[in-house]
């Protein structure tokens, strides 16, 4: 007789090995700590996740992330932003990163991802479109993607598409981290910042 | 003004970061990943969560995990298996890897972890005391907990508590992992290995 894992904690394997970055072992270590936890504890976890599905939304305006019910996001709907000023990242986390560094008032435009054809992502898949729509009395859009190698696909692909609006766009700059060791930066984070070298 | 989260998306990272192995980056980018899933995934996994909870038992007998109401687990159900023969293991998942070899006939005992004082798992964190009631009419106890400090730990503490019941104590052998390139052993598995060296 062949022995198995009980059915209930076979699917809850299957379920946890879904997420990204959790492999079978994972989520075979996750399953048996959940199932040695205190039941109130695994509701808890359970209910944040029902309640991160139907109690959140994305901002009409931006795609931020936002609680449902809300008209837009706390970013659109404070009215000292410049909203001539459009900044567009991959994700929410990103929009909060920027705004904790205190250096941007503009507004945001959240692409939920970046443009991956090999993961079947095109400019379908994220709110590129929508981004398009936003262009009326827009000066300036900073594309602030992530310097990888979609990231910057994506920056290149969004230049293309709204050069032809009249709106001017720019691109975060690149070179030595604040606080970096100039002997540990890589060769071409290096050659950036010396090519973009700026007069003091 | 500072930009937070909406609290249903804190109170999910928050909960995702309290798995083991789970740090606030990895958290985060669960959150983000679920939300941007369908409903049903989402509900699933919280069903899954739930149901392995309140479905799921340890066995009466052997601590193994088995769906709630059963009698026992299904080792301990199979009657032709040689009940005077205990093997003491980690984990549910360590006593399907020894099921998988199909060396083993005997019942188990499930420890549910290993001794661990710096991380406050002593004896009675375990299922210990429930091993020494289970000794009548058995003939060996083999100790099958991992190689690491604290299954060492767990084994050696175990043979000393065994060694005054009369049961015939065995620990599984050290030695080259089968396949194993003789070139990339560790010195103290060889030492191990030479030490434990058999007629053939």
């Amino acid at each position: 007789m062949s022995v198995r894992f009980p059915t209930a904690l076979l699917t809850l394997i299957r379920e946890l090995g879904r997420l990204p970055g959790i492999g079978p072992k994972s989520a075979q270590r996750l399953a048996f700590y959940l199932f040695n936890r205190p039941e109130e504890e695994v509701r808890a976890l359970a209910a944040a996740l029902v309640e991160a599905k139907t109690g959140l939304e994305r901002c009409p305006l931006c795609f931020n992330v936002m609680s449902s019910g809300s008209d837009c996001c706390a970013v659109c709907a404070d009215t000292r932003r410049d909203r001539a000023l459009l900044c567009v990242v991959e994700q929410p986390a990103d929009l909060l990163a920027i705004e904790r560094s205190g250096e941007y008032q503009g507004l945001y435009h959240v692409l939920h991802g970046s443009l991956s054809p090999m993961n079947g992502i095109g400019p379908e898949q994220l709110t590129i479109a929508a981004l398009q729509q936003r262009l009326a009395g827009v000066r300036e859009v900073v594309l602030a993607t992530s310097t990888t190698v979609e990231g910057e696909a994506t920056a290149h692909y969004l230049a293309r598409q709204l050069g032809s609006s009249g709106v001017a766009v720019s691109r975060i700059a690149y070179g030595l981290p604040v606080g970096g060791d100039l002997e540990y930066a890589d060769e071409v984070t290096l050659g950036r910042a010396i090519s973009n070298r700026r007069p003091v």
